[in-house]
């Protein structure tokens, strides 16, 4: 998960150390996380997790690049930044569609699991071994056997598995593409001599200490701003039925309902990333409120998968009904997951409050 | 709703009241509210909201003289009380059909247009106007006008309101018949001598402050072990899915699950009941907590009509998938009153508490 502990980030900025400087030994870091990656995805072949693991880990450094590149932008040659940006954005789109597939799939097969009563109730939040599972999801294998399921429950298990399969698949096609592709050799390239030969603008040479602080302040403003705009208030409400308010209407009212949090998620992200430029030490609220956020994530495109593979011509009647109760449950993740932030929100307000 | 702040029931019991007389006392005033209720719903004819506000009455008033006759069993004459509680429970069972059917429709459609953003979400628990929408529902008025739903949901109501139509007449033949038979009459007749000609037992001549306590507090008794046996603390975690942990396997399985809730449901009428008896003033308390509980049960049983209307041969899968959001949206309705219970009755804790 969050690996800002083991990055060689700064262990702190002392007052001789420029803008520039800190910046450099922050995206050299990335810059080798994102290239021992590389290398570990070429060489782990046929051993299908050691390839996930590596796209994972790069990712995580093409993200932090570019949250970097974004947050201090006014510190570096704005050209070459937004354009290295583009090209990572590009890359961890493509990436991440294979694992986008296998982890919807693996939700939606659990949550058909619970929802047949043929796997364990995760304890509730607040009951012991509750954090971990709210905060990673149920730690219980992906069930392949639907053999303990109804017939509506594992006909859309199939289903949902061949869709997703077939998805996965095209993805993962795209992605060996991608990373053969010139276009990619050519990130890479950049990516390599990024430290050694950072293009900063001619505010970059003022000590870190002040210069930083300025656009990581920003970052954490806007972040901030986007979390006072979100219906938290509503969200602190259980039960309030408000994320399956569009569940039989058309798709775009749900996402129009989901995309401020999905905001917020990104804007977390580079107010985390800024940070870490600045200090070693990760915000565990900041952790929590992430993770939290993924799922919320997770959940609502899970709703979403279950809902369009409800649109499937000549599907059974029992087949849509079990995807409309696991439409609606992941709807209730997705609402779950608002409470969730609101808490962990709440409960940090209420520790920095004077 | 609640009617024991008018019925005439005794406004104090002082040292020379038997408890013989306490009980006459009170069932004369239910007997009463029973016969007039009676004569209402005859003579309300074509007026459907007359009839129905009299057969609300008279169910009311069967249900406090049955529960009387249970609780206070000691102090009567059981065989005839046990016997005019099978009568009763016939008469009330019988007349309740009719309202459930008519009351599971509406709030079936309203979910329906909730879930299709055709009506406004009602405000959240804790948000202004929130006490009375979770005691009472939304107010809100049923949605005859399926123009602004989707094809589903409009299918998924039409299907609705064709299979509990279809039972309410039959519930209505049925409570037509039922007041025309000889057993009836002999039920009106039995509860309209049940004052004048109480059949006390050799016990009910003692103080009522003293003789009534015992029975009253094993109903009380009865009722707080059946909440203690409730699986509460899970209850207290919102989002903890258990209400819909079956919501794909058998419907036996989610009954069994609701049983226990149902109990406490009946237990603390009886309570409430026996409380009258003595005390002529309501228990908030409970009041809310019934109001909770009704709510508990009406969402488990429009759960339990979704999931029979899909299994509805030769429906379209948009149908059935309808269904399936709307079985799970009233589960997560159960779970919703369950949760809210469990406020009601920590308040009540906290406030009682030294």
């Amino acid at each position: 998960m969050s690996r800002q502990d083991t990055a060689a980030v700064p262990a702190g900025l002392p007052a001789t150390v420029t803008a520039g400087e800190a910046l450099a030994r922050y995206l050299h870091a990335q810059a080798g996380d994102f290239l021992r990656s590389l290398r570990l995805h070429s060489e782990s072949g046929a051993d299908t997790a050691g390839v996930a693991a590596a796209a994972r880990a790069l990712r995580q450094a093409a993200r932090r690049i570019s949250g970097t590149l974004h947050t201090f932008r006014p510190l570096l040659d704005p050209a070459w930044a937004d354009g290295l940006r583009t090209e990572l954005a590009w890359l961890s789109a493509t990436l991440a569609q294979e694992h986008a597939c296998t982890s919807r799939l693996g939700r939606l097969l659990e949550a058909l699991a619970r929802l047949s009563g043929a796997t364990p109730l995760p304890p509730a939040r607040g009951e012991p071994g509750a954090l971990e599972t709210a905060i990673s999801g149920p730690v219980a294998e992906t069930p392949r056997n639907t053999g303990t399921l109804t017939v509506g429950a594992a006909r859309a298990g199939a289903l949902l598995e061949r869709q997703l399969t077939l998805a996965r698949t095209r993805a993962h096609s795209a992605a060996l593409q991608a990373l053969g592709s010139s276009r990619f050799h050519a990130v890479a390239d950049a990516v390599a001599v990024l430290a050694s030969e950072l293009p900063l603008g001619p505010a970059s040479d003022a000590p870190a200490a002040e210069a930083l602080a300025l656009p990581a302040e920003l970052a954490e403003r806007r972040f901030q701003e986007a979390v006072a705009a979100l219906p938290l208030t509503r969200a602190a409400h259980p039960y309030n039925a408000e994320a399956l308010v569009h569940g039989l209407a058309a798709a775009s009212a749900g996402e129009a309902q989901d995309a401020p949090w999905h905001q917020v998620r990104l804007l977390l992200r580079l107010h985390r990333y800024a940070q870490e430029v600045r200090h070693p030490k990760a915000d565990p609220v900041l952790c929590r409120a992430g993770l939290v956020l993924d799922r919320h994530r997770d959940a609502a495109e899970a709703a979403a998968a279950a809902a369009t593979a409800a649109r499937t011509p000549r599907i059974a009647p029992a087949t849509a009904y079990a995807l409309g109760v696991l439409h609606a449950d992941q709807r209730h993740e997705v609402e779950a997951a608002r409470f969730a932030f609101q808490q962990v929100w709440q409960r940090a307000a209420a520790v920095t409050a004077p």
